[in-house]
């Protein structure tokens, strides 16, 4: 007995000597957000969510880990990235590492095989973290997709690219491009080049550098590949086409280049459907580009394949892509692959949309700010204290934020100081003299302006004002 | 090579046959949310923010898991049920059991050591889960907290009480009780009583058990914990005092129950100037219950503490705790306990409000429905859809939430079934003579009301019947 309270006491000595000295600090590659990165990520998040939101879609939640057998077999190479939890008996669990997988699991689970849907959550990956490529290992996703037969599949198609413009449109991120094109129009242009099919893949994923690589390297990446010079003279004659949507595709139905392509001659139709409702819909003509050099890389594709790219962003490059899958909820049908859920859908790159509202709300102020209060209630001279609750209990009551400081001893410079630091837009200020002739004073933050009320009005009054004062940042806001 | 080629063959295979044979399902202990739960979990989440909100709370975001040395000696024999990831090289990690340790860990490493901030967010427990007592492995906890010094510490104190029933209060919950209580008074009382100080804590955990079991039993256990009868018979009398907080709490100090502890003496203070402050706040006082034998399970807490609990809930209970802890950030401090950021908050059961409130809204709608969606567009005849589009078109560009459905071929009772079955509101109908006439059929879903409207006025009118519709759904939303 001795012997076992000594060793208690000698654990407990050891794990407050390691108390001491381990570094305090977040796991690698994850993040803490502070009130005024939440506040910009509200922001977005907000804005996105009512787009979706106006398309009718609805929102789901799946647990943050999946039994790892759910994620097996689903991301080739990458899994090795998946993160694993430890065996502590029971099921063997990995964290999400998208949220397309448990998508398809949910569907499968839940039989939902008509559900149009958003969810924005965080996924992991065990990947090398960097900061200035915005890579994480915790990281936002975005994804809206619409599950479901649809004997017209070009119709939820068209309402993905347009609600992606609408979202686009509405973020003060500068000019961007949509660029589409058509799996069964890329494997249709690789089997008129002479490319054996079990080599689509592969050849589409070094097609899909042509944006950031030029043609010799990814020509050499095509001979490694198998391909003559032949085949790759014809893609590369292919892949330079690009341009308006309708003119370039009348100019390749008219030069007949597809032809002896079945499959791509059912693209061809596909496409000519989508941009009718295109039009339909008004999706602005400059934002689209037709482009048969994206390929985009995942292997799930079945039909229209979709990117977003930031125009002059110096950098940050693709921010949104997508297309159809129809295939892939199958997967955790019991009937297998039998079973069809068509699907089409788009990814938003939400960090990169963050990062890039963060910089700019650095260089130049939408009135973004951390805290929420709208009132600061000030007092001059000591033993306010209660004075100031009443006030604050009357502003909470009327719903208005309100804040006081939560101290005995109190100067003015300090507490207007605090609104300063916080951007309070008003303060309420009070001494014995305005008690006594049941007066308030009303401080106007950033105008400088200052003017009394009866204390009967306080409410009134400061409606109005704060009314003005959001108005104000409507204007400025994006 | 060959080889090579034959066992990625099997492996391939081997893979195939497993997706094909294990079982589609979500982690023991957790849960998908489908749309009306969700829709339901956001009106509750909704709420209770804006309550933080109105009190000027900024909120933060921390890594789903920590460090492991983080986490390590913070829950006593809880930590078995922490969730560690596997080791895969690199640091060792453990996902959040709750929200406070991250907090404190957030507070040090961010020197934010004055901060009012709430954090809604799933914590981890490998816990025996039962869904009938509503506990989870993957749950919300949502915890308020103010953190910093604050030379006068009940005014943030009454501040989280105030704050509790402004939430309460706005949720359909029934009646509740406040019931609240000191540490220090609690310690004194024991002091009193003759227990020794080492055996506060046990002690205080025996006593904590009086909401659900007979004094007999408790006393059982005190003399299990070395309490003498004579001991047990003091405690069980002060334990008997609850009532009205001024009445109880004059009578306590006029009778001079604890004027033999210093410790006892300071907490009635204390008591004191907050009920001055609860009264100021105007917090209902039919709400609170003063009650010496509320005791707390954690360890950690310093001053007040407080407990909301159901009245004629069937056993829901506890609903909402917390208290004064001016010690716990301290542990991340690189000073140790010599750097104090005191503390005092609460958590909300969620999981217990939103099981409650999913209940509710089963028996008694409250018009809260998964889809978002205000208006389908339905069309009469074949080959509409590019009409249908043109309208929802107009629609999601005024704002409005808005679908059609996805189909070339569509009768109008399969249409209408589909807004009924999600509760669409509004249904905008028409067919060739429409078009032709330039009208269009509005038909107010529940109300079972149609009418024409010119096609330019279809935006117009729309908006003035959803704003009816708000309306009506206002009036019996909680």
């Amino acid at each position: 007995k001795e012997l076992k309270k000594k060793r208690e006491k000698e654990e407990k000595e050891k794990e407050a000597d390691t108390a001491g000295k381990f570094e305090v600090k977040v796991p690698k590659g994850t993040r803490d957000f502070d009130p005024l990165e939440m506040a910009i990520r509200t922001r977005v998040i907000d804005l996105i969510t009512n787009a979706f939101k106006r398309h009718g879609a609805v929102t789901i939640e799946t647990p943050v880990f999946e039994l790892k057998e759910t994620l097996m077999g689903k991301y080739g190479e990458d899994s090795k990235l998946i993160y694993d939890l430890a065996d502590q008996g029971g099921e063997l669990l990995s964290l999400r590492y998208d949220l397309t997988v448990p998508f398809a699991r949910y569907i499968a689970l839940h039989r939902a095989t008509s559900i149009k849907r958003y969810h924005i959550a965080r996924v992991y990956r065990r990947d090398m973290p960097s900061e200035a490529k915005g890579r994480f290992r915790e990281f936002y996703q975005c994804d809206f997709d619409i599950a479901g037969p649809s004997p017209s599949p070009m119709l939820p198609d068209a309402e993905c690219l347009l609600l992606m413009t609408e979202i686009l449109d509405r973020l003060p991120i500068g000019d961007y491009i949509l660029k589409f094109n058509h799996r069964k129009l890329l494997d249709g242009m690789l089997e008129i080049c002479n490319v054996p099919m079990e080599r689509f893949r592969p050849v589409c994923s070094a097609i899909d550098k042509l944006d950031k690589e030029p043609w010799e390297k990814v020509q050499e990446e095509l001979v490694q590949k198998g391909c003559s010079l032949e085949t790759c003279a014809m893609i590369g004659k292919f892949v330079l086409l690009k341009g308006d949507p309708r003119t370039l595709l009348t100019e390749i139905v008219s030069k007949g280049y597809f032809d002896k392509s079945v499959q791509a001659t059912q693209a061809l139709k596909e496409l000519d459907v989508l941009c009718t409702y295109l039009d339909v819909l008004e999706v602005p003509k400059n934002r689209l580009l037709f482009d048969l050099s994206l390929a985009r890389g995942l292997d799930y594709y079945t039909g229209i394949i979709y990117e977003g790219v930031l125009v002059n962003s110096g950098g940050i490059g693709s921010i949104c892509g997508g297309g159809r899958y129809d295939d892939l909820a199958g997967m955790f049908m019991s009937s297998g692959k039998t079973q069809q859920v068509p699907s089409v859908g788009f990814s938003l790159g939400l960090e990169r949309l963050f990062a890039f509202m963060e910089q700019r709300e650095k260089e130049r102020s939408s009135g973004i700010r951390g805290s929420p209060t709208l009132v600061l209630v000030a007092s001059l001279g000591k033993n306010m204290e209660t004075q100031r609750l009443k006030i604050c209990s009357r502003l909470w009551k009327a719903d208005i934020s309100t804040e006081h400081m939560y101290q005995h001893k109190l100067d003015l410079p300090k507490q207007l100081g605090f609104a300063e630091h916080n951007q309070i837009p008003f303060s309420v200020i009070f001494g014995e003299d305005e008690l006594k002739s049941g007066k308030l004073r009303i401080k106007v933050m950033d105008e400088h302006r200052e003017f009394d009320v009866d204390e009967k009005d306080l409410v009134d009054v400061l409606r109005k004002e704060i009314e003005a004062y959001k108005a104000k940042m409507q204007a400025i806001a994006w």
